[in-house]
């Protein structure tokens, strides 16, 4: 017998198909003559009804073993229902029970909080909520590998393990195979790294676009799409040690080329996700968060507004709307800044460029005007910054003195200098953290909820 | 003016027609009465070459700085070519130089050895065959999301930072950001914990299974394909200390169906690449491995053999071949021996199955003969292992049994138990050494030339 998964039969499946599924039951309802479940497979989050009848064999032997969580094989022929709530459902004519699930099950038919569905990483995917996040989660990756493949980027897998601290500095997870109990001293008391699996200090990469910038040079059009760390001690509903990036690296492009690349990613993503996941986004919007389809909508079917910096400044400085922070140009800008720019004024995606060079990173381009540098950063309605990019310092002599003016040694970036030196070409690129853009997707409150087995401080289960 | 890249002007381009294009100078040669330059973008093997006639604007100097490795923009009208070796080339009309580069950069004309260009990883992309390999593994990669999202498989990101030591001991990474000069002890003289960033030991993850099976439980169907981790300390052409894994995971199948899935992978992973690539593999069978086309068309075209491991030691037994290690009945297949069985008795891929319990882990599933258990290896002619698979032990009993065997505590595991106390189904999967993979594609004699930046003993430079 054919076995098929859910989502399918409930879109194509039609009366009298023979057919097995196969999954867990949700919930079970026992009436006088006959019961009913609802069986998940994970591919949708609806169920398929399945409708239990006395003469089944061992009926009740089986209706007994069906509790909720407990996994199931259903053979049998799909009908039309009759109740409420589906088009179809299946008459079973055999049911194996794999798996039974006692009543310690923890994913009752109540509701649970997310923050106690944390403590059960390991089965809250069962739920509608974590399920649907992580199907969007999936759809959405692979947007992004479409987005890029389509365009003739490479996907290139930049290093994890990393020894170049020059960015996050403080906020570096080291790695290393020294006995922690027993670590090895030189004679002037420093840690003996020659006795280190790679002979120095190492770290968590905290970002690849270093990398990316290399691989650019060679083909162009790249994009990283991997996990990135920061040890950062903060217990917040934003804020993950581990999470995924993506950052894609163009050379021969400037900081229009980097903002039209942005505007297209994000509408593609929305768009693509939307198409793939329209079940899930309409629970998202119903259950979590009812802007979810305003603002995906909102993204897809706008031209983002592009403004300066010194330009956004003066439109906050001209406001009546009253800030926790003061603006000034110089001073970077707040979540409530970037949100009232895009939620407010704008109402609709803003990005904005040409940073003052003091606020920004050192390799992104300085400017003519020798005050502001080539960066751009995508604000979104209701959740700010979701993009940070810029236009790289291609032009030796000037990054070498952007990275001795932050007390960075150039030595240590021989290799990022070198790319500089032969062949050099304007390029740039842009970052986006992939957890807040399925946040933003799906109106998740907590970052935690949007990855399968979330790292934050003292929490490292699973 | 449109800028195309090169792979697709040299596929699609036609006399007459006017374009820019951008990209890297291979070489120039430079006549009396007009010069030749090789433009590489990255977007393919072969070069486009651009005719430089003394009516440019600019042209003495142009033409100075046109040095190998040196960036360039090129507006032009494309011609037939009169010269052998290709169909089109640009006659120049206006050339830009962005970024010049001098005699000291290191990939001038001549040959390099791989082992210099591991110095150099930052530049060594822009060679021949380093630009091959990585438009390669960027097209493996596709075709690997290509193969598991069409067949309904969710992409989960499983932990890279774990508290789990329960696989690969003696060989993790610690991920910490205690201070390594100064780490804090209890009164004991133990380390103190509780002061680090997740408040237990922590290591890099050297497999995503385990969290892989969490996900199938819920979603049926998963994979993951992202870095993992040994801190091996074998310095040889085979072994990386950060590679990347795809780790399969169904739910609701056996090692019938697991087999089955991994010889339509490799069949489908090397079929795409052989349709998007096919000038870089003819390049590797040209010049780095003259078996590369033939094992491809060996892998697709052929069902793979399937024998027990009972039946592959009998095999073994019976042949003339001496082997360096002696075979019989539950020692380990060494190298030679699969070898043997791929590339001489069978002449294809071979799947061994059900081996010995003793020389597996501990969550492969016991078959009746309590003597072995549900293994499967694909060996494949001239690289032998090339993915390792099982069915998992599915009964919570058998499975606590086994891991008590191992040494282990289950209540390490409760949460990999708690798999097989709720809902538990019969389920399987593998796992594939991506890197192992794009060697096996482009006959790559050192692993560490199939990834960008490797990580190896005493080397985490770039």
């Amino acid at each position: 017998m054919e076995i098929r998964r859910i989502a399918e039969v409930l879109r194509n499946g039609q009366p009298d198909q023979s057919l097995t599924i196969q999954g867990w039951v949700r919930t079970k309802r026992e009436l006088k003559d006959f019961a009913f479940m609802e069986v998940n497979d994970g591919s949708s989050m609806a169920n398929l009804q399945v409708v239990l009848n006395p003469d089944l064999s061992d009926y009740e032997t089986i209706l007994k073993r069906l509790n909720t969580g407990s996994s199931v094989e259903v053979t049998g022929i799909l009908v039309e229902s009759l109740g409420k709530g589906q088009r179809i459902e299946v008459k079973a004519s055999s049911v194996t029970v794999y798996g039974e699930a006692d009543a310690n099950y923890p994913l009752q038919k109540k509701r649970h909080s997310f923050e106690f569905l944390r403590t059960i990483s390991h089965l809250r995917s069962r739920t509608n909520t974590l399920g649907a996040v992580f199907r969007v989660r999936n759809a959405c990756s692979n947007a992004i590998h479409q987005f890029f493949q389509e365009r003739g980027f490479l996907w290139v897998h930049t290093p994890i393990i990393t020894a170049s601290d020059c960015e996050g500095a403080g906020e570096l997870f080291s790695v290393t195979n020294l006995d922690l109990k027993n670590i090895p001293k030189t004679d002037n008391q420093a840690v003996d790294y020659t006795q280190d699996f790679f002979g120095r200090p190492t770290y968590l990469t905290v970002s690849g676009q270093l990398e990316a910038e290399i691989m650019a040079m060679a083909f162009r059009d790249v994009y990283t799409f991997g996990p990135t760390f920061r040890a950062e001690n903060s217990n917040t509903s934003r804020h993950l040690a581990e999470f995924w990036m993506v950052e894609p690296e163009m050379a021969f492009c400037d900081l229009k080329g980097d903002m039209d690349l942005a505007e297209a990613f994000l509408k593609h993503v929305f768009k693509s996700v939307l198409e793939n996941c329209p079940e899930d986004l309409e629970f998202f919007n119903k259950r979590i968060d009812n802007n979810v389809l305003a603002t995906a909508d909102n993204i897809i079917n706008n031209q983002f507004e592009r403004i300066t910096y010194t330009d956004a400044i003066a439109l906050l400085e001209k406001t009546d709307r009253k800030f926790e922070y003061a603006v000034s140009w110089g001073v970077d800008l707040q979540s409530e800044h970037e949100r009232y720019l895009a939620e407010e004024l704008f109402k609709k995606p803003v990005i904005v460029t040409d940073y003052p060079v003091e606020i920004k990173a050192f390799y992104m381009r300085l400017n003519d005007d020798q005050k502001t540098v080539a960066a751009m950063d995508v604000l979104a309605p209701r959740i700010g910054e979701i993009i940070g990019g810029a236009q790289r310092e291609e032009r030796l002599d000037i990054l070498e003195k952007r990275i001795q003016n932050q007390g960075m040694n150039p030595e240590d970036l021989w290799w990022y200098l070198d790319l500089r030196r032969y062949g050099t070409v304007p390029h740039a690129g842009f970052g986006l953290g992939f957890e807040r853009l399925v946040q933003f997707m799906t109106g998740m409150g907590n970052i935690r909820d949007v990855i399968p087995f979330p790292r934050t401080p003292l929490s490292a289960e699973f």
